[in-house]
């Protein structure tokens, strides 16, 4: 299933073209108005440590549904029928903090210890700013976003521990101060940006050579604006080198029910 | 009377004390809590377009009351007992444009055609950010803040023009973006700053030599970040050349009985 055919799905449509193994691509752009999440599902022993390290770092781990109880497969937080296992286009397999394969669905490896946590992502305040007239050049340049290490700590908890990770995108001071009022409006999906101009400043050496994702250009009058990254958890994740973890690959999200409107607190 | 004797001092009483005489101060950091503000006194005949100009510019112009009717000296949106005449402990007369003298009182001057209008005052929002943690260098190094003239035009109406002047306030990154997030919530009190990082992208040429107020000093690693300021329109009032017109002397404001957090529109 390709281009026209997957803008008109609705959520549901997508999840179940994915859980068939109709659709393994990206959802950027796709089903444009509902919140699309990070996917992190490890088993239950680090499930309360995780726990608590997304909501003593909640900028870059905003954390918006978890399973029910562990080995249930539903987030019915999100929308009445998703499947953990499948409904993803893309997964990530991590053994000891190290990438093993990509599947498609989780169907053979899932157990009934393991806990999945879904996370905001930034796709939702892209289209708030969007939306709002703001040109996102990663958007423009048909790039994913610049994203980079920093040297800021996040708070640890238990195994997980590791420095912030931040999403870049260039603008107008101007369009900068509007971005933030927008971005505040949305602290479920990383919130206003941590920082903005040198980035040096929070250990980061070349805009252009980014550590996850692609550059995107910056143009004069232009800084760069940093927001807290969802990648944020998968290192923490790596660090903590746990048996067994699984992810969504990056860009293929978990597509929910939620409009991202009803994440934004006024 | 000075120093603990006017700390203690109500909004009422100072301007019963500016009323009688005896008290000739700036107003600053006086009647903590409550709202100050910059008076226009002008002829009936230009009121509407100076409204029309503050409507047009809400960032520099946030019009806050305007007297009843012409020649009414009262202004009871912001207390009820003002006397516009005589509640300001310094006044300035202009005459087409220029400024004639600093009275402490208009008692000789008004006029039954005459119509004040009271404007928000950065104090207001300085009082949101102090309370919230932030450094303001300007009160840190006990100055006036810095003010320059911009290239940004304001939007005009009838004889009243003139580009925007913006207040400069240096902060890191960080503290910037949250005094962002404060200032929004405060409209009515100049808002969010309209720029930050380079001074040249707003037609201002050196930090360090303000148009209006004391330079002061920016450290390492901080950004200038500017507001829009109520001198904007006393520069539009002076390009407007009225026979006459009076303005509150910088730093002598007036000082009313609406508590600050009344202006947070959350």
């Amino acid at each position: 299933m390709v281009g026209d055919q997957l803008k008109h799905k609705t959520p549901e449509q997508l999840r179940l073209a994915a859980r068939e193994g109709h659709f393994n691509e990206t959802t950027s752009g796709l089903a444009p108005g509902f919140v699309q999440c990070n996917l992190v599902i490890i088993p239950q022993h680090y499930a309360s440590d995780f726990a608590d390290f997304c909501r003593r770092n909640p900028k870059p781990c905003p954390l918006l549904a978890v399973s029910p109880m562990a080995g249930d497969v539903s987030l019915p937080e999100l929308g009445p029928d998703i499947d953990v296992r499948t409904d993803i286009s893309r997964y990530r397999r991590w053994e000891n903090g190290v990438l093993v394969e990509e599947p498609t669905n989780l169907l053979n490896h899932w157990c009934s210890d393991h806990v999945a946590f879904a996370l905001g992502c930034s796709f939702s305040f892209e289209e708030a700013l969007l939306a709002d007239g703001l040109e996102i050049r990663n958007i423009s340049e048909g790039v994913n976003v610049p994203m980079f290490r920093t040297n800021l700590p996040c708070f640890s908890a238990g195994p997980f521990a590791g420095n912030l990770v931040v999403s870049m995108r260039p603008m107008t001071p101007k369009d900068a101060i509007r971005a933030i009022q927008i971005c505040t409006r949305f602290p479920a999906v990383h919130g206003a940006p941590i920082h903005f101009g040198d980035p040096a400043q929070i250990g980061i050496k070349n805009l252009q050579l980014p550590d996850f994702g692609d550059a995107v250009s910056i143009k004069e009058g232009e800084v760069p604006l940093f927001w807290a990254c969802g990648v944020t958890p998968q290192v923490a994740l790596e660090n903590a080198k746990l048996p067994v973890a699984f992810t969504h690959a990056p860009g293929h999200m978990l597509v929910s029910d939620k409009p991202n409107t009803g994440l934004a607190i006024l």
